[in-house]
């Protein structure tokens, strides 16, 4: 491609609302467009670039045994209903009607569109396994796109959809895509991580979140330094202390303490003069309508997540001032675990505390020398915080680190969930009518684009791995009006594209520098530079834009020098 | 692929709301499946057709200097209002509101978002000629979706856009889209014409369709036997005749008829008795809120589009009784041009009669032996009807012809008509403001799937040309049960797999005429039976699906064969 023929617009400037790197990189190298809040468009350097992408997970799809079809964007509101997801999404779902007045959806997703194909298609355990997969765009009415097309309404997606006979083949077809995914990655020449990830509004029993490391990322995680475990932040689990219960003999008598308005951990703390670890904080909540309190020490959270996992919840809301009334008989602020009128939790992280403070259910009063056994029963212990520094793996008590990252891939095992919803059903061998296990597999193809760039630019611009980049080399010509100059630049353009290499020569009118400057902000790996000095040796300069390192290469060998380089690079990422 | 693990639901049973070939043939091949009306998902056979559409597209774009890019299907209404056609466009647009209550679309094209990408970024000459295409995901909201994805309402479409600085460069570029759609649509074996055609909704100079042949086709089309001359029924000219005026002498004396309640050519026809030949029919138009009288020969027909684009008319409607009545001064039925109060224009049909009949403006009488000249002057003569047999080539005057046909392509010339309404202007050479001349093209990749069944199938299913077919060839391995059989076919598919060829291997356990009968159907050009006779003379039969040639062909050299049949049947398709 010629640059002087691309619709190719960069800029200096950086753009006012773009706050991450690559939302501002993708602006300003001319990859992407704004046409609306959240919906972009795709210029030809950003298209190049997300097709390169889409190619690599198409071949890894397929590799993987999955099919490729597709489904429409537009979906008829019957299959929501049907699957009970029609009233539950929210205003992400972006409804409308047709002319005739029927209720459609822009698909944020394609779980029912994909069950429905599937049951009305295979009948029989002989038909299973399928994997289906499509490469579509979604659009999903984020209350606050941001972050360009990392966090866009309209986007692109795979997703992939499995359907099993059985729980065996299910978590088969789930290690085949998360070994896909993996691959997928490894050759967008991305650095990541998969993470037990919660399941959320998809729905399933496990899943796993791939992150692309990055300090912008919008998610957090938790990995051992020792084993291969790593987890979303809000799933990492925190492991079970041992329990080493207190002797009778060690725990002091019970003490009411008159607390006059002294409600919060930091109040109590420092009127009677303990740190919050020897709090034991009490939280009550309204949890599919009915009260429970919630144990955990005073320097801790609960994490919400959990809690709701934990307790199979719908809904959970923190209780409200009358539901407190009601429990503890006092006003908020003083609440505890004695004589509480409403079903009890621990997190673990008050399992070995001794003679503790809790609040006495009496109003502007709290206890201290609280213990368990003697003072309260606890039903259960449970993980109900976050992780933190200082926490050991809950799989082999290493040592583990915090990250941020971006979320590129994630990966479901459904179980039945739809199948039930939407009689999935298919003969077993036996003739018995059993419902598929399925599982489901998103990756976010614009969104990979934008998160290679978070992991790797530099002041200057984008630094692309070679998978990615929107061309391998480009050819700078020093200056265009020098005959002989432009001629040599020229011959090696159509050298390189003989040789099938992805070239982009920059042929402007444009000062050197100017030139330069582009081509930097570009990110494209390879540059050669074809400038009168070199020229007159019969050379010419090759420049790698990570290291910066420049080498001077004769000019009948430049073309053969950049497809060595090139494959070279290519090996290397799918080693 | 593998017969047995591919989700490939093929039926015997025409589907009873298919009205058309392509239509039962697709649901039947298992290629696509109905989501809702006009809205098709594609399972893994269909789409492996359209991605080869999509190819063939997408490399004679690229070849004639277009560049790729993604626009949303989500587009804001303020671009339509700007152009004009957030009104005009009518109920097929797909509108809705986001969760802000903000007015979008569902792109049914893109000429507002790409104009709107263009002026945003283009800004001097030298920046032109631009070419932008997309291939992506369409909605128009049809009121009778029918016939499968030959007229859906979420459909493919490749369009791209051109952007020149006058209008010399735009016919060039039109020149260069026009020669690449030829390339595409040879490249997908089809038989097509390209013919003159009306710009319709979207507007602009000048236009062509890609018209596939087919009896089925929605579209009518006329050419010429001896010249290059094509053009869509509606818009085909019809040649001005040569004036050949009436002697004053052979000119009868006018004589006013008593025609009670006679009304229709017919009436007037058989009361007076003569031939509708002999009589002009005089037909009133409101046309923009002003009354037009349009002359024809009575057994003629006014083509409205021709009309209204002589008149270069916004609306056009037949008149009402009181329009009628106020400038003819009679009801309905006696209209004539003596005297008549409204401007007037006649077609060329009329121009060479004499002595004939017209109503008299006055209820109940009409008048003979009118004569042009003498009686009513004719302001001007054009040309106002369609086509009909007998006609000859308005370019050479040789003989025509008529067929039937299916639009798969259309390039208009835009001209100004979105720079102008949306201000996309660059600055020339001198420096001056000029508008951007645009052009647009459009090609229905969805279509084009179903086309190429309409034109190429018979009663046993889908002929596929070789550049379109799903898969190259199928193995069929005549009894799964014999394993020296099964393991000959299954050396034979990994052969071809090596050899690059796509194959699709049949390796259910299913009778061998189920095997024949679904190969027929999915319409894959070679078929390999792998049978015991023939094998134990180390040996296989070659059958060609279009011709039903069958070919022994020796085990070893089946894939050679197969790979240089494919090569040469690509090279036939390319010449």
């Amino acid at each position: 491609m010629r640059y002087s023929e691309m619709l190719l617009p960069t800029t200096r400037e950086v753009p006012s609302d773009a706050e991450i790197a690559s939302h501002q990189l993708m602006l300003r190298a001319g990859m992407i467009r704004k046409l609306a809040g959240g919906v972009y468009s795709y210029l030809p350097l950003g298209y190049r670039t997300i097709r390169k992408i889409e190619n690599i997970i198409r071949e890894e799809m397929d590799r993987a045994g999955a099919q490729e079809i597709f489904m429409p964007a537009v979906q008829p509101a019957e299959l929501w209903q049907e699957s009970g997801r029609w009233d539950k999404y929210g205003k992400e779902l972006l409804r409308f009607r047709d002319r005739h007045n029927r209720d459609y959806c822009f698909g944020p997703t394609h779980e029912e569109v994909v069950t429905d194909i599937v049951r009305n298609e295979i009948q029989t355990y002989r038909q299973l396994p399928k994997n289906l997969y499509q490469i579509q765009t979604k659009f999903r009415d984020e209350i606050r796109p941001r972050f360009g097309v990392m966090r866009s309404r309209e986007f692109i997606m795979k997703d992939a959809y499995s359907f099993d006979v059985d729980e065996e083949a299910a978590e088969k077809s789930y290690n085949v895509m998360f070994e896909a995914y993996e691959r997928i990655f490894r050759r967008c020449g991305m650095i990541f991580r998969a993470v037990e990830a919660d399941t959320g509004a998809i729905g399933g029993s496990y899943s796993h979140e791939f992150l692309v490391t990055a300090d912008s990322g919008e998610d957090a995680m938790v990995y051992c330094q020792s084993c291969n475990y790593a987890a979303n932040l809000e799933k990492a689990e925190v492991a079970a202390p041992e329990e080493n219960p207190i002797p009778e003999q060690d725990m002091l008598p019970v003490e009411e303490v008159h607390t006059p308005d002294v409600r919060t951990i930091e109040e109590v703390s420092a009127f009677i003069g303990v740190s919050p670890t020897k709090i034991v904080k009490t939280l009550i909540f309204n949890v599919d309508g009915k009260t429970v309190a919630v144990l955990v020490r005073g320097d801790e959270d609960i994490n919400e997540t959990k809690l709701k996992n934990y307790l199979g919840a719908g809904s959970l809301e923190m209780a409200t001032d009358d539901e407190i009334m009601k429990v503890t008989g006092s006003p908020r602020g003083f609440a505890g675990p004695r004589g509480i009128r409403c079903s009890l939790i621990a997190d673990y992280s008050i399992m070995n505390m001794r003679n503790f403070v809790v609040g006495a259910n009496r109003e502007d009063y709290h206890v201290k020398n609280c213990n368990l056994g003697r003072d309260v029963a606890i039903p259960a212990y449970a993980d109900l915080r976050t992780v933190r520094k200082g926490d050991r793996c809950p799989r082999c008590r290493g040592e583990i680190s915090f990250a941020r990252g971006i979320e590129v891939g994630h990966v479901f095992k459904l179980g039945t969930k739809y199948s039930t919803a939407m009689n999935a059903s298919f003969l077993d061998r036996d003739g018995k009518e059993k419902l598929m296990i399925m599982g489901c597999y998103g990756i976010g193809v614009s969104r990979i684009a934008a998160a290679a760039i978070e992991q790797s630019h530099d002041d200057d611009g984008i630094v692309w791995p070679m998978s990615l980049a929107p061309f391998q080399v480009i050819i700078t010509a020093v200056n265009m009006g020098d005959g002989e100059l432009s001629k040599a630049a020229e011959n090696i353009y159509n050298e390189l594209i003989t040789e099938g290499v992805e070239a982009l020569f920059d042929d402007r009118d444009e000062r050197a520098g100017v030139k330069f400057k582009d081509a930097d902000l570009l990110g494209i790996p390879l540059r050669i530079t074809v400038g009168a000095k070199r020229l007159a040796e019969g050379n010419v300069e090759v420049r790698f834009r990570k290291t910066g390192e420049v080498r001077v290469i004769p000019l009948s060998e430049a073309a053969g020098f950049i497809r060595s380089t090139v494959d070279e690079e290519t090996r290397k990422i799918m080693a």
